[in-house]
């Protein structure tokens, strides 16, 4: 096909038709169109944006050129949840199985690190055993036993999302708001659901750290998926901290198990069950927020939730007693408390401060390719707003050997700020909720501490 | 080197430092970067543009790829003429014996033919044997001894201008008045020039068609080559209509070889003047434009420029004899006239039609890989303004058989339009005279005939 007109056409500002973004994303996947004019392309739609038609046409071009899983016949409502991506982010690990024993399927499909922030499929791959990597057939198998699943983007979705992606990684056109919503919603769209919500991280350690950037995308997605018959809803969350305390693949992985023991932190725990509501209203097993919320509190309660994960651990292969016991996950050879350099006001911890010390250590990944160390990362026990006396532990630091302590240190040192000042701006955890109908803002920017939990609707 | 962030800098509307491009060509020319990055660079560039320190960073950083042409110690001014390219544009193989005769050096290196457009090297390859790859020794021996070389681009010069023009042309990026301005003035810098000498053309046929935009090309090219120490100044010439009357690489040749015997056309003849009289200005050796109009005249008119061309040819391995007698030229096989289809008056004829119709005859390029047949053409006889009755030959088409005259015909039904009213507008032949001062409108532009030649000065 003759690319050089159509890229020229967006040039100057113009738009696709259906049929070209189709052929071109067919073309490409195939190999017949060079990376080098598919760059040009991205990038001018960086610059000149898509027209709504069009972006529906990427997507639908790139949910095409895979296949889908289809659940005709089987009754159970299925949802999935979305996020943007942070550090600390762990939700999926314990929302998953929470949902899925409240009666709605979760077919959850998730990504690996990069960059400064963690990846679903390496916290799960630190449990021993742990399969992500299993066939659509296979998926689908657990999702009608389980109700559940956690896999990695398998071959056979949306193969032209994979190489889009791959290109726009070292093409610099990553950042664009159309394309980002495209590749996600190409994804979300294949998984047979009946709704997805979606959490969009705002702050400082989010990939679109600015709150209109953050609602753009989420109505962008929203409209995505309105537009395809699948119900969405956003949350914007707060990402101008870590989410919990633990920040690190097998950490995280504890810090989820003990959050279905009910043992979580406060503002992991309140993210969790604020995008659980919505997942079991969009799957219309509930109709009010209260009882949404009161379910999901009861099959976490009641250790319903914690089973569901054990037996889905079991069926993907990994080692079940983690649920009971998290010391079978791989421990980090040497660990150090931190102590508060200072007495006074914590006013900062910077998760992107957080995210590529972990990566310094060997826990993240700054290219595709890099293999990844479960065992490093950090617990901080403190939050924006917390008062501390100097000297007194505020995190602890785990590492493969002595120069990882003193990488882990020097990111401490940097990512948590004491001052003799009160916080300024610290994010609510849930700000926003985003529809087809608007945006709702739920609880407003306040000076002061960092909400460790939003207050109860 | 980390190509990613320079990327996403342009891309959301920064400036690279001279340094960063500097590294960002040497390291593309070396192969160290690949296409697809350079691709989503460029576009970033189409639609963000250069600033001027950037632009005069990426045309050094080009120019510094490759060798360039030095004539230290010897001092015969040297002046190039560069043209945007055009049909029928011929004027090249006029002036450069022309102005070479009058003791003004012209190391000239052109380009071929590329879409509707024709090239210089393509019309001297039609004479038998004539050689256009000289090395740059070889091509710096004939300035010295001739005043003149007719030459294409070698390996040597500029070759990341050459691998970057490659890259443009698939991508979509051609049409961006810096990167034009950085690939001509990387070259041209690189022929040891006195001065610069430039033929912008505006109108249909042009690569730029719009005033404005041939305007900001002058004024980006010349603001490039004063501050580069190579004075430059810049002539606005017509291209609504093709120049002279052949259109098609030996015809071509053929009619600039009568215009060196005084035998040219009116509207050829008159841009040759003007381009001439501007590369004896600069060169030094008149001041009084009158004088050196005069000058130009008279070396042609005694046969001197016409037997610098002989001298030439000879040294450049073609047979000289073709300046005494054309007929030395490979003919087409088949030849026709074309009769004026109606009464009325001529109010167009479309440059870019014809150019493309001999690209269709098999006479010029889509692809650079593309072989030429230099011995088909038009002959067009009447320009926009001319009364002409039903029958009138207008035109002569050459093609190698009678499909090509066919596909002739067609071009010259659609090109020439005649119709029973005036002509609406006709671009003066030279319009505007640009330098670093500013903008000197020459002639303003005015209903009725097309001019055959400009006023007098």
């Amino acid at each position: 096909m003759i690319v050089v007109p159509l890229i020229e056409r967006k040039r100057d500002g113009g738009a696709l038709s259906a049929e070209e973004w189709s052929a071109l994303i067919a073309e490409y996947t195939a190999g017949r169109i060079p990376d080098y004019q598919m760059s040009a392309l991205l990038m001018a739609v960086c610059v000149r944006g898509l027209e709504r038609h069009e972006l529906a046409a990427l997507t639908d071009a790139m949910l095409a050129s895979g296949q889908r899983l289809s659940f005709d016949g089987w009754n159970v409502p299925r949802v999935d949840k979305h996020s943007t991506g942070g550090v600390g982010d762990k939700v999926s690990l314990v929302l998953s199985p929470l949902v899925a024993s409240c009666g709605v399927a979760v077919p959850m499909m998730s990504g690996r690190g990069l960059g400064h922030t963690g990846g679903t499929l390496d916290k799960l791959e630190a449990i021993p055993g742990f399969r992500t990597g299993l066939t659509l057939a296979e998926a689908k198998t657990l999702v009608v036993q389980l109700g559940c699943v956690l896999i990695g983007q398998t071959p056979e979705i949306a193969p032209a999302d994979r190489k889009l992606y791959a290109l726009r990684d070292v093409t610099g056109t990553v950042e664009a708001i159309p394309l980002i919503a495209a590749s996600i919603m190409s994804k979300k769209l294949a998984e047979g659901l009946n709704g997805l919500v979606l959490d969009v991280k705002q702050g400082s350690g989010a990939f679109l750290p600015r709150q209109e950037q953050a609602l753009e995308l989420a109505r962008t997605m929203i409209a995505l998926g309105e537009d395809r018959g699948c119900p969405t809803v956003a949350l914007v969350t707060a990402m101008d901290r870590p989410l919990g305390r633990a920040c690190g693949n097998a950490l995280e992985t504890e810090e989820a198990i003990l959050a279905l023991r009910g043992e979580g932190p406060p503002d992991l725990m309140e993210v969790t069950y604020a995008l659980g509501v919505e997942m079991l209203l969009a799957a219309g097993v509930e109709r009010s927020r209260v009882k949404a919320r009161k379910k999901l509190e009861n099959a976490l309660g009641s250790g319903l939730a914690a089973e569901r994960f054990e037996k889905l651990i079991e069926a993907q292969g990994g080692n079940p007693k983690v649920v009971e016991d998290p010391s079978v996950l791989p421990q980090a050879q040497a660990v150090e408390v931190f102590a508060a350099p200072r007495t006074g006001v914590v006013t900062r911890v910077e998760p992107r401060t957080v995210g590529r010390g972990i990566v310094a250590m060997g826990g993240g990944r700054l290219r595709v390719e890099d293999v990844v160390d479960p065992t490093v990362g950090f617990v901080i026990t403190v939050k924006p707003g917390d008062k501390v006396p100097a000297g007194e532990p505020i995190a602890s630091v785990f590492a493969k050997d002595e120069a990882g302590i003193r990488v882990g240190f020097e990111t401490l040192q940097r990512a948590i700020v004491i001052e003799d000042r009160q916080v300024e701006r610290a994010l609510p955890l849930v700000s926003h909720r985003v529809t087809s109908d608007g945006v709702e803002e739920l609880a407003p920017r306040t000076p002061g501490r960092a909400p460790r939990a939003a207050p109860r609707a």
